[in-house]
């Protein structure tokens, strides 16, 4: 039961209340696991806790399965209810929604969560192998704090506030306030960058070890502005960044300024240029011309928004960017890129293989990096010519 | 709706299944919320959702509140079953649960939820503001997926395997694998330290700017030898490391190695030693002998385990901990520790007010670190005296 009195809270403190926004559903779900459980003690559990929800003027219906243990459901007149779903091997569930501000909501459904907890303990006090009550799910309120990773695991951002939230034509922009990452960047459902994110920026631009000064650099994608901000710094030649979206140039330069300080402010500056539009033409048009780059950074999204007729499929996608990136990049040059989260190993062996398809050979590396917002290990790639 | 295209997911994959452990009780939570919803609109989505659930052989309850929207229940022969909750201004709830192996849970209510969605399209393609699909939160197996942080936010961990799980005296010990960090050390339901947590450990040793060479080191805690291991590296003079859980040390010593190395197969070295022992004893004994560290490492966890009776609240441990540091500390001796997630600002300042109520005055510097596997950003202090 040790694990009880624990949380990852090593200093004393009562917990924060979350910036209240709107009215949500409160879900809040927990369970018992139960030793050597009987069909008797499944009855049991029924008859100890009915009491405990019936006090709370909740109204009762119950399913019995027979083979498969029982729901009881609970409905209290003010639209809460809950389930107590029982399972014959002794696994114990008591779900409560409510629907109030976030506070009065939790305060109601973990009151009588206490009063459940008493009572199992009266009961089954040694038999119970394992609690667990999970923190609140809000539903349906203006904020949404559920941005799961790319490996499909269910995460809980503390995001206070809805900065900006806009269609453009090719996708949704989000900006969403997070307390400890400040503004986070999300497209079309997809966490891209918060200001907390340096580390990001600074892996697809090779970690420090690379030298921009006097250098030509092509950042495909990128609208957020950090790369750009990062490589202005340090005197290059001449940066061209190719982004589709200005309306993800006009929410980053408003509000993600932590990443992009001013150089949004204007398109042209005095080593770099900003080009609204989808990369394909543009870097056809350059390995046309003969133009080539120290330095090509894909930032671009995962899910494709050029609307360039040739890719097939994402893969091939892919592979089109990579060999027209090829054909503007310098012998010696590299080629910076994100590739996926560590976990898809699937997804991050087919990229690699594309790299053996590419029109040139090339080699290349990986680093992984640990990116404050993403709440997972993130793998990028260097590759040059062979 | 652009929204649900993407989750963060940069490269096209298949999601990895997950290992499947045991079964499972499976909860699949989604809503829609709609636009200028009435009461006859609340009527309309149930009367167009019963047929997806009866197709399945589902049997309904209804419970309708007039003034608070609906409660559909339906209920499958095999156990599983279904809310539906219609709230009147428009939010739409259905929540699934399904008792299986993982992947067959997840398939079943994927498939209705999907018929639900289809639906929901037919029937308010214009009117719907948003749909969520949470991932499938897993109840009742034998791994544990669960860990909140610190400032109370559901996160769910990449957790494959238990790889030890034993109450000591003190506290609950668990070290369980996580396909990303390695292996985690949990205690009492603490995230304490993965083995990708390299960060952690550097930002306790004051983040490579001390010279450790040739150096007197007190570490407290610190069981799962982290800190030890590298410090020892540094050749400083002596480490003396006072960890109260011989137990701690058996389970990192054994599971824990990419994190404490081999210097936690004996509890002495050529320039350490560890003391299985209350530290507070032992600081009073050093401080009596006039025993001088140049520093001293606090990573004890944050609920006190100690049994010195000093201590009325936790905050009088930790000043007790802090003065009697203070005492074995050298004049230009520098004292460090972890403070807590940024997020709990209330419990960060608190604890600063206790450095200004300490025997003797001191100072103090924080950073802000970002430990993998705690998906939280943290604050460590560096104290030292004036």
């Amino acid at each position: 039961m040790s694990e009880l009195l624990g949380g990852k809270q090593r200093l004393p403190e009562l917990m924060p209340l979350m910036k209240e926004t709107s009215e949500t559903a409160v879900w809040i779900c927990s369970h018992w696991e139960l030793q050597g459980c009987t069909a008797a003690d499944c009855n049991a559990v029924l008859k100890a806790l009915q009491p405990v929800f019936q006090e709370q003027g909740m109204t009762e219906t119950v399913h019995n399965w027979e083979d498969h243990g029982y729901l009881a459901t609970y409905i209290q007149k003010n639209g809460s209810f809950a389930n107590l779903r029982i399972y014959p091997h002794g696994l114990v569930l008591v779900d409560l929604q409510s629907y109030n501000d976030q506070t009065k909501g939790r305060e109601e459904t973990d009151r009588l969560l206490d009063k459940v907890e008493e009572r199992m303990k009266e009961l089954f006090h040694g038999n119970i192998k394992r609690v667990k009550r999970l923190p609140a799910i809000l539903r349906g309120g203006a904020i949404d704090r559920y941005w799961p990773t790319a490996d499909g695991r269910l995460v809980e951002y503390d995001i206070d506030e809805v900065v900006y939230d806009e269609d453009s034509p090719f996708q949704n922009i989000k900006i969403l306030h997070s307390k400890q990452f400040g503004n986070i960047l999300i497209l079309s459902g997809d966490v891209n960058l918060a200001e907390s994110d340096l580390a990001y920026t600074q892996a697809i631009m090779g970690s420090g070890k690379e030298n921009y000064a006097g250098k030509e650099v092509l950042i495909l994608g990128g609208g957020d502005g950090g790369i750009l901000y990062e490589i202005v710094k340090l005197k290059p030649k001449m940066v061209t960044m190719v982004e589709i979206d200005q309306m993800v140039i006009d929410g980053c330069k408003k509000y993600m300024r932590k990443t992009c300080g001013d150089v949004l402010d204007n398109l042209k500056g005095e080593c770099y240029q900003v080009l609204i539009e989808d990369c394909i033409p543009v870097l056809k048009r350059y390995a046309k011309e003969g133009r080539m780059f120290d330095y090509v950074i894909n930032d671009l999204t995962a899910v494709p928004i050029s609307t360039s007729p040739e890719e097939d499929s994402t893969w091939e996608f892919l592979r089109l960017i990579l060999d027209l990136s090829m054909k503007v990049l310098k012998q010696d040059g590299k080629y910076f890129t994100q590739g996926n989260c560590i976990n898809l190993t699937d997804a991050l062996t087919l990229y690699e293989e594309q790299l053996s398809r590419l029109y040139c050979p090339v080699e290349f590396s990986k680093e992984i990096v640990c990116v404050p917002s993403y709440m997972e290990l993130w793998v990028f790639y260097t590759i040059w010519k062979k």
